[in-house]
């Protein structure tokens, strides 16, 4: 048995009873789920250090979103400063060096998610980017990034009209040969680079995708235009400018020189009309009260013209310097914005910028897989270099399973508060809490399966986490909307990994098609280097099986569920194949017929492999368990399969594996049954899931269960809570009678 | 035809093209679901109104929750000098009245959410229950609130370890006849009465229940004791007790002189330890870096002395004066503070209140089922008049009934920024959105029916918009994420929703409890003066009925919803029905045979029966309806009624309705045959369904459709949102590299 005393014992209360019934060790039941005992203590090395340092204190109430960014990147540079990766786990193996990479994400994700984040892109994203699209000549901003932490990058990818789609990408950057430059460009508002995360305050750097543009075609060069600045009717700016000066005030006697009425602001709101820059000019030495904002006509009425037959080479990665280090001003050609303020994760400065004919070095472009010589000439030695560059970006999992592992814990945290609520609350009342419990496996080996693996099973978990954390602040009742219950944090911050890093809807397809192609070709033999669908060759077999279990004992058995998830994904293939095959032939274009077919079947398709996945992962963890954890892993398992399984019955029904009641009847009482068995072990269950009290970070779910106590301690130490409002004057009524 | 233009016309822009294929007015839609032209007028007076009153302008960053409140305050009193309600709304009918009360209610909650409810719990609950439950000398009160607008009321229920079970309750008001009032005391932090909406820092009286408790049993009136107040080991005081003087400070020499040192708060986080209250004195002439915080040992030490033999007559309610109307400040002998932070409303100052022997008028008793006389003596013309306090409670279906309108503005506007921007942002793609359209009717009947209606819909309502709001932000993608979306503004402050009012769990088996009834006695004739389940007594008839259609034309039919519902509705009822009483007759008490009940069927059978209510209802208004809208309404209705038995395949196939594909694979394909038919006619039902744009409050969802131009606006225009961060030399590296 390891020695687990680094772990924290839990302080007596309330909580005993239940903890008592227990049939394992809680802590050795973390371990098992943590699954390294280094990486276990490290976890608590950093949430230790944390705790300790009242930089990492929670605010007693919410800090402005401009507060909690500057806490963020304090927050980011003490971190870097405690160097929690040593140089001992850099230089070892890839997977414990990413292992650890990941520990240490989770750790400080669960502290503050904004941070994690922060790390991720500014630091990780960006120096393995250079490491697997640059070349020797990028050193110098790995070196920087990583052992030096003087760069905080940003990944600039996404542009406001177009998603993640690259083909449609407007940002260009045009060669010149005479400066030996790449000269970015943005179009327009919708190819202005946006959601760029660190780019709103921080980075100094963003690692830029742009269209690349030889002078090899026609490159007409700059140009004089009559450029259409406002409608002369009302003086407004047309959209789609960007018009006013972007550096420094050379001459204040630039002021009011232009000689005609410019409407500047809308005077019923004083927003500022589309189109314009408008800023104020700071502090004076005098008459503060005046603000002498400016507006001149700027710089984007000269243009480079790039005609249709500038040879477009495509999306290319670029370094891109945004931010002076030393003074974090931004260089002059750039406008670059924070996004404001989201629903959550507040502590990162998502960015905004656009280009206006902005110079970088020709060194800055990523060139691993193509170049361009000094004197423009474009050169590489594969045959399409943009898609390798795309099939890059696409096979990045690790930010994927990054935020799997996060949604892991707060799942688990979330449930954490939920359970010990309830168990201090009440005794177990009406109905019992279901503990989805996934652990996910990282491995490395063919690349097309484990992206399918990882696209499908992002999905599952975020979904999954988001309906979980709402569920369990509804079990709260009205305690868990309190903000110190921390469950609606937990839920604004998860919120956006539904979308971000491959929205999950695409990311299912994505899925769906490599399980499709499998199908198709199952006669032949299936492409699974990890053999998750090697089953597909018995296709037809499997799809003769029939529910025929009579008695509950006969489900709750990991055997039958696998089978089960079997017959459901041979006959979820079957089905969307063939009605796509038939929308098909109906005449309908490909990208239609998938479309019908996604509503009901691509999705669910997706969703029942990541399900199996976590399954036949789970179970082969769970046999291989050799502690005294064994009975309760396997109890979480067949509760999570079956539970996974009820989700599925119309498809069950429709496709014939069951008729009449006998299924949804068993099913559900052998949920219902599981549900008692794990009754005695949830408390505990929940406390190997949950982090510390620190991390927790709930007025509701901390692990000595004084419930009232805590929440009293909460409610009357609120700043200013049992004051009188500082505003009262403004709310009464002027002489009110006496009642 | 109406004289509909009060509404103001929607602004050209790229949403042209998807309004020409509209085969309705959009307008004459926006009516026909609003149902009442004045009620239509009164709300857009109110938006217009409020839209050219700055103190209403939408903040351009999220004001702190302190600031929150007190604009909130600000707005209600603005709008108590509106008087949107006049004399002659007043004088009008009971149904007239309470309409036009939701009318201003739904139109000031769509404006800004907290503002609504201090209206309706401060004015509106409080002077309905004066007049349900007090008598004529409480109009004093009355006319304070409702035509002086000198009270803002609260109403204090619930309390911090009792939901709403009034049972449970533990604040006593107990009476002394020598003074002629009543003693009010919470006995401990259990106790304290919380979330009390208005009462954090705002409302002047709250309406308490409270236990009552005449003397007429043996009270043995004040006496000292010598009672444990701390620790002798660690000195901490023992949790349960406030210690602290409540009121003024008396004489500033009371300072120090206990002779013992107090551990006050703990060194690590600054937190007063649980028991205290500790406040600073404030600000003083001179040297106010020190704080003179004080403690003194307080009035309880002195307590009532209640023993189990005297008389205790159940809740009542009392009208306790809170704070000084003229100054705001708490009397003394209360301990009142706020709740703090929450997920969302925290324009409401949700507080908690704790009584300390605190005395209040014998006549602020509301008296009409009961009364005490001046000599102590308890009075009833009712045999269990705290059990008519009780029903009465319970059957306060005006709340709920209101949060079902909030949840319909809610839901329509989620979805029109989803469906604008869908349609600005790219070509209808890869999957439609649904929409679930509702419509309720207010009916004024037997009491127990509609009760259980209510009790329903509230859930169905409120988890539907949950959900919907969730999938409109998916739907919107990164861009929805924003907080100027407004989608996760909505979504917070409607997630509490499903625990106010009635916890949604709670009130669905509510309404299952008594379709059982109804079924259980079927056979004798149901009790269903609204018409609603009397199908029950064909209950073996519609048993037999089978799905037999073979072509989507079929299932798309009105008729054929409402009989599969009443099929579903029967099944469910057997077999819960069977399923208890199999519980009942095992041993099981009758609340375990509910809870395992409750789990797969209670819930559903409620969920049913509150979808059946609003497509017989909405079915019998279109039929109604004769202007050219019949169309778009019954494809609309169809939608819904397809869209909901889909949530119910799993039942169908399991009672043996279907077997096999058919019923799944028809009812799929008319779904998207619906939603086909749907697609022209949506951005148009969407312009019905939204509200104005300042209303809307979204950048990705007005009317004008110029997405990128309004967005470019909001992330140019935000404050700040291109300086240099102002704490940027805290972060900066010293002497970085220039890169």
């Amino acid at each position: 048995m390891a020695d687990l005393s680094f772990i924290p014992d839990l302080p007596s209360g309330p909580l005993d009873c239940y903890r008592s019934t227990a049939s394992f060790d809680w802590k050795q039941l973390k371990l098992s789920l943590e699954g390294d005992l280094d990486l276990l203590k490290l976890k608590y090395k950093i949430w230790k250090t944390l705790e300790k340092d009242l930089l990492f204190a929670p605010p007693s109430v919410t800090p402005s979103v401009e507060e909690q960014k500057r806490i963020t990147q304090l927050q980011l540079k003490k971190i870097n400063n405690y160097k929690f990766m040593t140089y001992e786990m850099f230089k070892s193996s890839y997977s414990k060096r990413t292992r650890a990479i990941m520990t240490i994400n989770e750790a400080v994700q669960s502290v503050n998610p904004s941070v994690s984040v922060k790390m991720a892109i500014g630091i990780y994203l960006f120096s393995n980017a250079l490491l697997s699209l640059g070349t020797e000549r990028h050193y110098k901003f790995f070196e920087a990034t990583i052992w030096n932490r003087e760069i905080l990058a940003s990944f600039a990818l996404t542009e406001v009209a177009h998603g993640s789609d690259a083909r449609l990408m407007c940002t260009t950057a045009s060669y010149d040969p005479k400066s030996r430059e790449f000269v970015v460009h943005t179009p327009d508002f919708k190819a202005a680079k946006c959601w760029v995360g660190n780019l709103g305050r921080t980075c100094t750097h963003t690692l830029l995708f742009a269209q690349l543009i030889t002078p090899d075609g026609t490159n007409h060069g700059l140009h004089g235009f009559v450029v259409p600045v406002r409608d002369p009717a009302t003086l407004e700016t047309y959209p789609g400018l960007v018009v006013g000066d972007m550096g420094e005030k050379i001459d204040g006697t630039n002021q009011g020189l232009h000689g005609f009425v410019v409407p500047v602001r809308d005077p019923a709101t004083l927003e500022t009309y589309p189109g314009l820059v408008v800023g104020d000019m700071g502090e004076k030495i005098g008459v503060n009260g005046i603000d002498n904002g400016r507006q001149l006509c700027g710089r984007s009425l000269a243009r480079w013209l790039i005609t249709p037959d500038g040879t477009n080479h495509g999306l290319h990665g670029f370094v891109v310097p945004v931010r002076d280090p030393a003074t974090l001003e931004t260089y002059p050609g750039l406008v670059v914005g924070d996004m404001g303020e989201k629903i959550g994760v507040n502590g990162i400065d998502n960015g905004f910028i656009m280009f206006n004919q902005y110079r970088i070095p020709r060194e800055n472009l990523l060139n691993r897989t193509a170049d361009v010589t000094e004197d423009g000439v474009y050169e590489s030695s594969f045959s399409e270099p943009s898609k390798m560059l795309g099939a890059a970006l696409e096979n990045l999992s690790a930010g994927r399973i990054g935020i799997m592992q996060e949604s892991c814990h707060t799942i688990s945290s979330a449930v954490a508060i939920a359970i010990r609520y309830a168990a201090t609350r009440r005794q177990f009342g009406a109905k019992d809490d279901e503990i989805p419990l996934l652990e996910y496996e990282l491995h490395s080996a063919a690349v097309s399966e484990i992206h399918a693996m990882v696209s499908c099973s992002k999905p599952l978990l975020t979904w999954t986490t988001l309906d979980a954390v709402q569920q369990c602040r509804e079990a709260c009742g009205g305690h868990g909307y309190l903000k110190c219950a921390n469950l609606g944090d937990l839920r604004c911050n998860h919120e956006p990994t539904v979308t971000y890093e491959g929205d999950n809807n695409v990311l299912s397809q994505q899925a769906g098609n490599w399980l499709l192609r499998q199908y198709e070709q199952a006669a032949g033999g299936v492409d699974s280097p990890l053999g998750t669908v090697t089953f597909l060759t018995r296709c037809q077999d499997i799809l003769a099986d029939k529910f025929s279990c009579e008695r509950t004992e006969q489900l709750k058995d990991v055997k039958f569920i696998i089978s089960t998830y079997q017959w459901l994904l041979c006959w979820l293939l079957k089905e969307t194949h063939q009605q796509y095959e038939s929308e098909v032939s109906k005449g309908q274009s490909k990208f239609e017929a998938k479309s019908k077919c996604q509503v009901y079947r691509w999705k669910t398709l997706s969703r029942v492999y990541a399900e199996y996945l976590a399954i036949i992962f789970c179970s082969e963890s769970v046999s291989q368990e050799d502690t005294g954890l064994r009975p309760v892993l396997n109890k979480l398992l067949v509760m999570y399969g079956l539970w996974s399984l009820d989700q599925h019955l119309v498809e069950l029904y429709q496709g014939g594996f069951a008729s009449g009641d006998s299924l949804a009847l068993l099913l559900r009482a052998a949920i219902l049954e599981m549900c008692a068995q794990l009754k005695p072990e949830v408390v505990s269950v929940v406390d190997a899931l949950a982090p510390t009290d620190f991390v927790l970070n709930s007025v509701l779910g901390k692990s000595d269960g004084n419930l009232y106590q805590n929440l009293q301690k909460a409610l009357f130490g609120g700043a200013g809570t049992m004051e009188r409002a500082s505003w009262w004057r403004e709310v009464v009524n002027s002489a009110p009678s006496k009642l």
